[in-house]
């Protein structure tokens, strides 16, 4: 039987995740060391307590407690949320507020909401690309717009702005992850997040707040008053925010949130019924009580102590075996550290020598919608031990000088997008 | 802020489900009696040994049992549902099988996979409105096939498809529920599985065969032999099959399946990066050893004799009550049992009437994608307890005689669909 025919658009033109093609990867080589996936330490799961709240849960037998939930999410975890993002400065109510699988859900929803094909969606260069594929996924047009050292260029916005105009394009959003951005670590001014809400205001387009990094800033170079989400400062509803659980608490749990004028999270929901119906009750329970009893309050100074340790062994075990070939921007908080190569290095072409090395990496072409960027990679600092991060920059570095010994000029790898 | 003009086309012309928003009624009206969404009965899960999975695999602390899991989902729970399709005649290997975050998930991916706008869905009168919304929101044109008492109308499809390839019409799959079906509970025979399999390889269409309910049979009435899936019969690759732990285990685990040929499947792994990246590894876990550990083998004897028992108590209440006025088919198995009333009752209009009496269904034009079934209505004898059913009848039967008393021709409420 012949399926291609019957596929519709967007199942022939969909593209396999570079970052769940490592995770696979990962998984069925237990000897390699990953620093592709932003996956979170293992180590600091607080294993005893999420024992103790199944426990609490199960054996209370709550009629609800093992059926199906409403699409919104449970209303007692809707309020510790509101609460969580009072402390950010956000003030969100119930009617603004819903529960998502993870945040790769909310960012689906929002390319089934609001995108038709065509539609543009304003990126930064380079950008996370699960949001890269959801967008494209519905058949919008990703548009992408420089970076400076301290985050999104606006010279380059107006730019390409004032020629989409001109070309009669419709600008839908503008997509940020304003704190230690996903792939660059990159965190975001206070002045641009400013200028940028004001820009949103005089263009009339939507801003997409994707935060799942913000609470994790490393105090040796930030604080909670770097990153202050831009949706702190929307008054007028301008600003659909995304935040998650799972790096914090568990990305096992697939439980996120996405939060933004009541009118729209209407739409979200009706969606989300047609999504999966609702999101699990059961590990929305576990995190209901995982923020009740104080358990993220209690990881949060560990993880970002944890975190930035992770963050100064990559950097030292770079700055020793490879800093005469690479450069890269130090993060200031979560996972990732961005490291661009000399020009002629192509990062996707290389990664047949990291494996053999035993590492792996996320090429930073994926990052890009522009085609630019195969010189660089994304390191996830988060996920390997100290002693393996070491060891995995080691191996990196050998893949790294053959690579330049050779010339930079290998045959990418097929399907690595 | 205007939030109209931003919405895209599937964005404005999404419908709420009908039966999402009676269970949020439901939840919010702890008197009311709940025959609306097809919810199984929490007395009959398993709590303690899930307590004690739970607490097994936290004690663990496997690196990866709290982690970002394979998007095809767990390789051990993978190979547990291979056994258990084995044993309803299916053959699957891992290469064509995922995990789906609920069985909803899995028609979203066949939307997206497959249906382009006015491409053709064909679906049974009535059908699910989980599949209808899903298909739908991606602007598919759906075509509704008359029922028989075993089935789908064989002459019906016939006919409609002619009429659809004169129309120069593109027909993507026929959308069946064989067993139990939801709403009408009715048992497609097993000549009629054979014909619709052979029709589907002579019409080049794919059938998308939709099994939540197929191991709950009512020993009264009917057998493993009676349910067995077109898929088991399909040498060619031709049907696409989905099921789910929901109703045997629990709903709020949100692990179900779906099985079809390789190259189908790897596109539907693509297309479930952008969903959700994974299914919660945490609940395949605690589903996986529910298996292996012979959980869900005890429960099944247990639920077909505690949901036949409710569907006689049913039965017996509205012979009892309403015998005189209404009709419905027998259920052999499932959840639902499928009321019809005197053509001039309009149901969604009676529904303030029965929720002022303290009981809510699911009005039957919500399965129709043809504008008809407005006398019709869908009541889920799954989660009320028995005493619970007879009452509830009780009151469902106030609520008909006063409409009929009033002429039946009240005024619609507003967006019931």
């Amino acid at each position: 039987m012949n399926f291609e025919g019957l596929l519709s658009r967007v199942g022939t033109g969909m593209q396999q995740s570079a970052i769940r093609q490592m995770g696979t990867v990962a998984a069925q080589n237990p000897d390699i060391i990953s620093f592709a996936p932003g996956y979170p330490a293992p180590e600091n799961f607080p294993w005893d307590e999420y024992g103790a709240i199944a426990d609490d849960i199960l054996r209370a037998r709550g009629r609800d407690s093992l059926q199906y939930g409403p699409t919104r999410g449970l209303p007692a975890l809707l309020d510790e949320i509101m609460a969580l993002l009072g402390r950010r400065g956000i003030r969100a109510t119930r009617d603004e507020l819903m529960v998502t699988t993870g945040s790769q859900q909310g960012l689906d929803l929002l390319a089934r909401v609001f995108l038709d094909p065509g539609d543009v969606v304003l990126v930064e260069l380079p950008s996370y690309t699960g949001a890269i594929t959801a967008f494209r996924n519905v058949q919008a047009t990703l548009v992408g717009i420089e970076q400076e050292a301290d985050g999104i260029d606006l010279g380059d916005l107006d730019r390409k702005v004032a020629q989409l105009r001109l070309e009669g394009r419709r600008i839908k959003f503008l997509y940020l992850v304003p704190n230690f951005q996903n792939p660059t670590g990159l965190l975001l001014s206070l002045e641009k997040r400013r200028a940028v809400l004001a820009w949103a205001a005089d263009n009339d387009v939507l801003i997409v707040e994707d935060d799942p990094y913000g609470d994790l800033y490393f105090e040796d170079a930030a604080g909670a008053g770097d990153t202050r989400p831009i949706k702190a400062d929307d008054a007028e509803g301008r600003v659909v925010y995304l935040s998650s659980f799972s790096k914090t608490l568990s990305p096992a749990f697939r439980v996120a949130w996405i939060t933004g004028p009541a009118a729209l999270l209407g739409r979200f929901e009706t969606a989300k019924q047609c999504l999966d119906l609702c999101t699990s009750d059961f590990n929305q329970q576990i995190v209901l009580e995982a923020v009740r009893r104080g358990v993220l309050d209690r990881q949060m100074p560990r993880l970002r102590a944890y975190y930035q340790q992770c963050r100064t062994s990559m950097e030292q075990a770079l700055a020793a075996q490879l800093g005469e070939a690479v450069s890269w921007v130090r993060p200031r908080g979560g996972f990732f550290l961005w490291v661009t190569l000399p020009a002629h290095v192509h990062t996707a072409a290389m990664l047949p020598r990291a494996m053999a090395q035993g590492v792996i990496y996320v090429a930073g072409e994926a990052f890009f919608v522009n085609g630019t960027g195969k010189n660089t990679l994304r390191l996830a600092f988060s996920l390997a031990p100290g002693a393996k991060i070491v060891e995995g920059v080691g191996r990196l570095a050998t893949a790294v000088r053959e690579e330049l010994a050779a010339g930079g000029v290998a045959t990418p790898v097929a399907a690595l997008r």
